[in-house]
């Protein structure tokens, strides 16, 4: 099962390779992770997905929460969590199938952000099972080159963490 | 100087911890690091933004050269690439104020993707210095909360990593 943990942590280069290095050491399957700064440019907000049991992710969570540089952690419940990422896609196309392309873009709710005469590339943020669908969309016409940013996550209602 | 490091990656744990580790070890700030899988589930796409002059982004990018998970980097020419970052912000909103935040979100083409009696939560996807536009115009209401990805990048036209 998907798990979301959501973490602020003090924003220096070692906290992420300590965290990283966390995981990698238990060979533990991340199936993305995302950092950036947040209001306060001295905290970073991290976002971490895993895929494992419950007593799993709970002793990763232990794990985690044992790192001086880990302000603050909380699990994140799916249904009640606003999740985000951002793709974006070069695709090949040319004159015929173009026009394809771009009713693909506009029912995924994508945006085209440059175009040649071989090729396009699209922009898009969504839910990241929407992310998956929109690639399997456009594979038939030749990806080639994907860049993801790993999900975000926030708590619908007014909750912070 | 701002400078965007593009690279292809092995997707396992420890590239992610080596590659953090090498830059904390040097001390080397980062603004902003952003990795995601691409469409070949065994290799990762990782965006470095760094901050510094010619000669110490030449050292790190031969640092980075020599690691083995490392499959191809490339520094990205910030006029031919197109840069995009992806935040979610949580603000403080009652009824008076939820028109001027709308009149934002409209202007910065951010989306509201939740709300409730006192907060509203907008995602946007922009070029970084438009999310830290975005930022600013919004800091007056409160920010409660906010999510950031870091930086993706692709170059412009046909030309691939």
């Amino acid at each position: 099962m998907k798990q979301i943990i959501s973490m602020l942590v003090e924003n220096h280069a070692g906290v992420l390779s300590r965290i990283s290095g966390l995981f990698s050491r238990r060979d533990f399957n991340i199936d993305s992770l995302a950092v950036g700064v947040t209001d306060d440019p001295t905290v970073s907000r991290i976002t971490i997905i895993v895929n494992g049991d419950e007593s799993t992710v709970e002793q990763v969570e232990k794990q985690l929460n044992k790192l001086v540089d880990v302000i603050k952690l909380r699990r994140l419940n799916p249904p009640e969590t606003t999740a985000r990422e951002l793709l974006l896609i070069k695709i090949k196309c040319d004159a015929k199938t173009r026009g394809e392309i771009i009713d693909v873009a506009r029912v995924m709710n994508a945006n085209i952000v440059d175009l040649s005469p071989s090729t396009m590339t699209i922009e898009m943020t969504a839910r990241p099972s929407r992310i998956d669908m929109t690639l399997e969309l456009l594979r038939s016409y030749g990806i080639l080159e994907v860049a993801r940013t790993g999900t975000i996550a926030m708590q619908k209602g007014p909750s912070t963490l």
